[in-house]
């Protein structure tokens, strides 16, 4: 190839890693990056050279993200690099490739297989906006399986509505010591309840950052996550090869214990699983429709009714009581689809119903639908 | 189960069928039904007992599609269904369930496995709009075979600007006596020569319907499909369980033999593949920015510059020439992504380009973008 000169000895030595570790590594720190962005520097990831690794870093001002890639490189000053073009650059390269990396004042030079890229650097490294210093952590060691369980229990409840800024996160807190996650959305909460010590205190941890966090976690996985909290409100995550810091949510998450129903007082149960719900229509076909699923306990059917299409459903459940009871379909939809076969227990039409899953540390509560 | 009343013979006889058979043929004809609709009935879908088959019809007052279904049922009054209602309410349904349908003044009544459902009839079926009837149709025995592949070798060059309303279809054409369709949106042109009869006038088959009428086609079937021109204009296509009728573009197509260049001039060629296109970034990264990828046929190096990224990429490819041509990346990208290897053979850098595929029968012509 014509194309290819000389790697030529430069100030700053040559950088080589392989495609399959720079692209895991940035995939994971541009995971946080916005796609907006007024700021530029937002936009960017840092790269840092070490004795041996690469440290890639992204930040949206709330989260800090630092990714280690295994590389031969000596330490180095850290550079800017489009997050989203570097991302793409990597994406079509062969996995086995060895990439080259070169510096020359304020030109990159990526040899990646047969292509060679340059890059400008067009952002400052000194506009990186630097993670702020946080004392009086407290810290514990989370099975990173506990933490990625309590995450896909609890994520799917998480409020999106920006009003009541404090419900957009998990609740991270200790319940008897023990680390607990809850979400909630005023309509359903879950929540789940570990083995974990947990000695932090309470935290809001933002539903921006939960992805992030949950792909650097592999559920089923046997290390453990170092866990730092500080009442700032923030937190620290130090995993093997990454550390995340996060700005939690500054608000007071409600007390959601009382809207748990007590279950000596449960008086009607049913049974549902996905075969079921699958026979109903996907709500997003009534999407401007507000029908509920309702469940006839003492008829043992479940049906769904919606006079703007003139539509009526109904199919024979497992069930005992002697109400109705009503839920809107998608809420208990997500719930069967995310945890299988759910045993609905309800104290009365009106009260607010507990959904037991397979998984004895998930309490999720759902409140019912108004249903004439 | 206490919810299954017994089947009561009605004075409209019941109707039976398998969910797979009705399954394929609603979602056949509510592949043209548009989702928002200002007129009701446009939302429905005409279902007709005939004996021994159900025969389903969806339109959108420019094309009408009628899907035969198997069912045991007696000839009997059409009625109205939602069409989204009636495919989700399919979806979740087991392929190996049978469906009865009884029907009762203006309520329909389905049984789907161990589901009941009733549908008010809310639209009257006299409402529905009546196919044009179209005089002076002259026939030809097409191959579905060539037809499919005339639909797949020319559809990604159909325009989508409104404002030349000619462009929004496939150009179906004689060439010397045999099928051709062409496509183009002014950038790019894509032409198709079939070895079947073509004794029909010229036709702009409308891009709304592609997808509808290439979805009833089987690549590698052998089946023929009756095909019916009138220069009304409008087509009708009439297949085994199914018929078509199309509304035409009315407008005039315009010359497109004229940008085709002429072979004996071209002097520079450059071969390129998948392979090498993903070692370019994703055009949706710069979508902003119009930036082209560039072939420089002496250096025989392909390579993309974008100011606003700072960015420079260069790879070696195979060409011959003494000239430099580009290309729209998206336009080339989707070349090679359809049809695999490409040679791009250009007569200069500012005259439209031949891009050769591996099917001798499919023609391509790019254009070039001006590059600095």
């Amino acid at each position: 190839m014509t194309l290819m000169e000389p790697i030529k000895p430069a100030a700053q030595a040559g950088i080589t890693c392989t495609v399959a570790d720079l692209r895991r590594a940035v995939n994971a720190a541009a995971s946080i990056v916005q796609r907006r962005n007024t700021i530029p520097v937002l936009g960017c990831l840092r790269i840092t050279p070490r004795d041996g690794l690469l440290e890639i870093e992204g930040t949206d001002l709330d989260t800090w993200l630092t990714v280690d890639c295994d590389a031969t490189c000596e330490a180095g000053e850290p550079f800017l690099l489009d997050a989203f073009v570097l991302r793409a650059l990597l994406v079509g390269a062969e996995a086995g490739d060895s990439i080259s990396i070169d510096r020359a004042v304020d030109i990159v030079t990526m040899r990646i297989g047969p292509t060679t890229i340059r890059l400008r650097l067009l952002i400052d490294v000194t506009d990186w906006p630097a993670e702020p210093s946080v004392d009086g952590m407290v810290w514990a060691d989370v099975p990173e399986t506990a933490l990625a369980r309590m995450i896909d229990s609890v994520r799917w409840a998480i409020s999106t509505e920006e009003t009541r800024y404090y419900l957009n996160g998990i609740y991270m807190h200790g319940r008897d010591g023990r680390m607990a996650g809850a979400a909630t959305d005023g309509h359903r909460l879950a929540l789940y309840q570990s083995d974990a010590d947990w000695p932090l205190a309470d935290l809001i941890f933002p539903r921006y950052s939960v992805t992030a966090l949950r792909n650097l976690l592999t559920a089923g996985g046997n290390q453990h996550i170092s866990v730092g909290g500080s009442t700032k409100p923030a937190m620290r995550f130090v995993g093997s090869g990454w550390t995340m810091f996060v700005k939690c949510i500054d608000g007071t998450y409600p007390d959601y214990k009382r809207v748990i129903p007590d279950r000596s007082k449960i008086c009607g149960h049913a049974v549902i699983n996905r075969a079921l719900l699958r026979r109903f229509p996907n709500p997003k076909v009534f999407r401007h429709v507000r029908d509920g699923i309702r469940f006839d306990l003492e008829k043992r059917i479940a049906s769904l009714k919606s006079v703007t299409f003139g539509l009526e459903i109904e199919a024979g459940i497992e069930a005992d009581g002697d109400f109705t009871i009503g839920f809107n379909q998608r809420y208990v939809g997500e719930v069967v689809q995310n945890f299988g076969t759910v045993r609905i227990e309800a104290i009365g039409s009106r009260d607010a119903a507990l959904l037991l899953t397979e998984d004895p540390d998930l309490t999720v509560v759902l409140m019912p639908m108004w249903m004439e």
